[in-house]
C-alpha cells in the first residue's frame, strides 16, 4: 500500500488515488443492447434462453413460489434470522422517521403551499448473484419501499445451477415483504423489469447493483424512461484520523472496505506518522489468517493509500475532493463533530471509534447502498426518498390570489403570455 | 376540441390523449454528439463557432459583465421589478421552509443515526432563447441553488443577434444570485457546462428546459456522469371539477396552459355534462383577441379533451394514469381535500377555484418546474432537494455496537465477508 505524505504524492499518485477504479462500459455497450432488445420483442422466452446460456440453468418457473420461500426459512439458521430481523428494525426505525411532512406555509396571507409525499407506484430490485449472498441489501431497497408504500415490489436474482435463489436472499426479501421474486440476472433482468414480459411486470425505477452487464443495462433503459437508483461502482472508505485513534480499529475499517473486490479503496489521512506507520504495520497482522486476504492485499495495493497530511482540514479538503462513498472520522474530543461540519461530499459519515462502517453496512438502521467514485458530489445515498416523490399543493383564498394578481400581470405580459394573465383577471372580473 | 363521455372514448382516442406529444430524439443524437464532442475538444472556439452559426452573433466575450447587467436593471418597468421580486420573496419562504432539518435518530440504544443536507457543490441552469422570454424559470432554479448554498451556480442562454441577452432575464439572473452568467446557447452550452471550457466552468448538474437539442445533450451528458434536472417535455394540464365550477375559471385555466406552445395538452374531466358544453363555449369567446389563439387552438386541438366523467374516482384514476404535470382539482365543499388523498402522480396541484396554474408559475413560491409526459409517476419537481444531498451520518457508543456485535457477525459471515465480522471483533479485543 502506498505510503506518502500527502503534499510529497507527485501528480501521477494524488490522480490515480483520486480516480480509483473506472470501467470501460462502452466495451460492452452493445451486447447489452442486443440482450435488452431481444427482452423486448420475446419476452419470457427471452430470459428462459439466456438463463439457460449464463446461468447454465433451464427455469420453467420464473416466479419463485411460496413454498420456495418456505424451504428458504426452515434452511437458515436461527442466529442469521435473528441478526436479520434485529436489521430490518433498526433500518425500518431510521427510515419510518424520514417520513415525516412538511408542513403547511402560508408564503403570504391566503396562500398555503406544502409538499405530500407519494410512493413510486411501481420499482424493482436487482440482486446479484455469483458465489456471493447479499441479503442485506435486499433488507436496504426492500424496507424503504415498503414504508413508503410502493405498491409493486419486484425482485430478480440469478438462480443457480440446481435453479434455485440463495435461502437468505429469500428470507431477507420475505421479512422486507418482497412478494415478486423472480429468478432471471444480468442484463436479461434488468430489461424484464424496464419493459415487462408475460410474468414480469414493469417497473418506473430499477435499483440495486450487479456486474458491469447489469450497470450499463440500467444506464441504456434510463434514455428510454425508466429511471436507475444511482450509479453503482466499487466500495471505498477514507479514514480521517488523529493520533488518538487506534491504529488495530483504522486497519481493520481499511480491510473491511477492500474486502468487497479488487477494485475496492481504502484510504488514510493522518496527522501522525507514528498511527499512518502502526497502521501499516497492523494491516499486515490482522490479514493473516484472513479467507479474503488476496482480495484485500490487491485492493490496497492497486487504489489504497495511507497519506500523512500536516493537520485536519488539509484532510477534509482531501476527502471533500474525493467524496468518498464512507468517510470516518475518529479525532479526539469534539473534533469528529467540528470536522462533519466542514464535510461537504460523502457518501454516509461515521463519527468516532465505535462507528466502524460495517455497522452501517448491516445493522445500525443506516442504509449501505450508497454513491460510490466520487459520485457522492451528485447524489445522495438511498432512503425513502429515493422510492418517492414530493407533490407541491396549493390552495389560495380570493385575497390571496389578489394579492399576487398584478406581479402574474406584469410577469405573464413579459413572458408573452396572455392566457396566463387571463387566468386570473377571469376570476375577479364582475 | 375533443369532447366525450370518458367511457365512450375509442381506444385509439384514450390512448391519443395519454401519450401527447412525442419528439424524436434519435433524429438528433448524431448533431449533438457532434457539437458536444467539439465542445470538449475545442473549447470557447467551439461555442463562438456555434453562436456565429445559431445565433448569427460574433459574441467575443462570453460572459456577461456587470454594466451589462446594471443596463438590464434600467431597461425594465418599476412594475416589472416590483413583480419579479414579489414572486422571489414568495419562492425563497416556501423553499427555505423545505431546509428544515431531520432530527437525530436513536434506533437503539448508544446507536445514533441522522442525515445532514449538503449543497451540490456546482450547479448549471441552461435558459432558453428565442423570442420567448423566461426570468420566472430563472428564479425557479437560482433561488433554490442559493438557498440550499450551492458555491457556484452558473447560467447559460443564447444571445440576440445583436449579442445582448434580455434584460428581464439578466435582472431575474441578479435578483436570485446568479453572478455567472454566459452568452452561449443550444447543446453547445449544455457542452460546455458539462466539460467546462476556458471560460465556463464545469459543473455537476444541469438544470433547465430548451428544444430537442438541449434535450438530448442533456440525456448525453448524463451518460458520463452530469446529472439533469429531470426530462423536459410540452407542458400539461389536467382539470377535475364538478358542477359547482365556474366554466370561466376552467376554460381560462386549460387556455392558459396550451399557449405554452403547440404541443401542449389541456384537459378537463367532469362529473357534469353542462359544465362540459360550458367549458367549450367559454374556450372560444375567451380565445377572442387573444394573442395566442392560434397556438392554443391548435395544442387544444391536437391533445386536448373535455371529457365527462361518472364520478369523482373515475376523474382521479384517469389523472393517476395520465400523470399530469398540473392538475387543479375544482369540487365542492371538502371534496378538494379528499381527492387529493387519492392523488398519487401528478407534479403540482392546484386546489380550489382561487387556485389557477399561473398562481404557481408566477408568485405563489411554489416552483414551476414540474416533470411532464407522465414523468410524474417518477419524478418530483424542483425544490431545494435537487440542488442538494442527503448525508447519513451515524455514531455509536461501545455498548451500542455491542448490541449489534452478533447480528453484524451472523450477516457478515453468511455475506462472506469476513474482514467486516473483523473491523467490529477488534473493538472489543482485550
Amino acid at each position: 500500500m502506498l505510503t506518502s505524505h500527502l503534499n510529497q504524492l507527485t501528480a501521477e499518485q494524488r490522480s490515480r488515488i483520486m480516480r480509483r477504479a473506472e470501467s470501460d462500459t462502452e466495451r460492452v455497450r452493445g451486447v447489452v443492447r442486443e440482450i435488452l432488445d431481444r427482452v423486448r420483442a420475446e419476452g419470457d422466452a427471452a430470459l428462459r434462453d439466456y438463463t439457460r446460456r449464463f446461468d447454465g440453468v433451464e427455469v420453467q418457473d420464473l416466479r419463485v413460489s411460496e413454498a420456495e420461500v418456505e424451504r428458504a426459512y426452515a434452511s437458515v439458521s436461527p442466529a442469521f434470522l435473528h441478526g436479520l430481523r434485529q436489521a430490518a428494525t433498526n433500518i425500518t426505525t431510521f427510515h419510518q422517521a424520514q417520513l415525516e411532512g412538511q408542513h403547511v406555509v402560508e408564503t403570504a396571507p391566503g396562500i398555503h403551499i406544502w409538499r405530500v409525499r407519494r410512493a413510486i407506484e411501481r420499482v424493482g430490485l436487482y440482486v446479484p448473484g455469483g458465489r456471493k449472498i447479499y441479503p442485506s441489501s435486499v433488507l436496504m431497497a426492500g424496507i424503504p419501499a415498503r414504508l413508503v408504500g410502493c405498491k409493486l415490489r419486484v425482485m430478480c436474482a440469478p438462480p443457480a445451477p440446481d435453479g434455485s435463489l440463495p435461502a437468505p436472499t429469500l428470507v431477507a426479501a420475505k421479512e422486507a415483504g418482497i412478494e415478486h421474486i423472480y429468478k432471471v440476472g444480468g442484463a436479461q433482468a434488468i430489461g424484464a423489469m424496464a419493459y415487462g414480459t408475460e410474468t414480469i411486470p414493469a417497473v418506473y425505477k430499477v435499483f440495486g447493483a450487479g456486474n458491469l452487464y447489469v450497470a450499463v443495462a440500467k444506464l441504456l433503459v434510463r434514455d428510454a424512461g425508466v429511471e436507475l437508483d444511482m450509479p453503482a461502482g466499487p466500495s471505498e472508505v477514507l479514514i480521517i484520523a488523529d493520533g488518538t485513534a487506534d491504529p488495530r480499529f483504522v486497519a481493520a475499517d481499511l480491510m473491511s472496505q477492500a474486502e468487497h473486490g479488487e477494485e475496492s479503496a481504502g484510504v488514510l489521512l493522518t496527522t501522525s506518522p507514528e498511527l499512518a506507520a502502526q497502521v501499516a504495520a497492523e494491516v499486515e497482522r490482522q490479514l493473516v489468517g484472513l479467507a479474503t486476504a488476496p482480495t484485500i492485499r490487491k485492493a490496497l495495493d492497486s487504489y489504497g493509500a495511507i497519506l500523512v497530511c500536516t493537520d485536519v482540514p488539509e484532510a477534509i479538503a482531501f476527502a471533500n475532493e474525493y467524496a468518498p462513498e464512507h468517510l470516518e472520522i475518529i479525532l479526539a474530543g469534539d473534533g469528529n463533530h467540528l470536522a462533519l461540519e466542514q464535510v461537504t461530499n460523502a457518501g454516509a459519515v461515521f463519527l468516532g471509534p465505535y462507528a466502524p462502517e460495517p455497522a452501517g453496512d448491516y445493522a445500525s438502521g443506516s442504509n449501505h447502498v450508497l454513491p460510490t467514485g466520487g459520485a457522492a458530489r451528485l447524489y445522495s445515498g438511498l432512503s425513502v426518498d429515493s422510492f418517492s416523490r414530493m407533490v407541491e399543493v396549493q390552495e389560495l383564498t380570493r385575497d390571496g390570489l389578489a394579492s399576487i394578481r398584478a406581479s402574474i400581470d406584469v410577469l405573464a405580459t413579459t413572458e408573452g403570455l396572455p392566457a396566463h394573465r387571463n387566468a386570473v383577471e377571469v376570476r375577479f372580473d364582475g
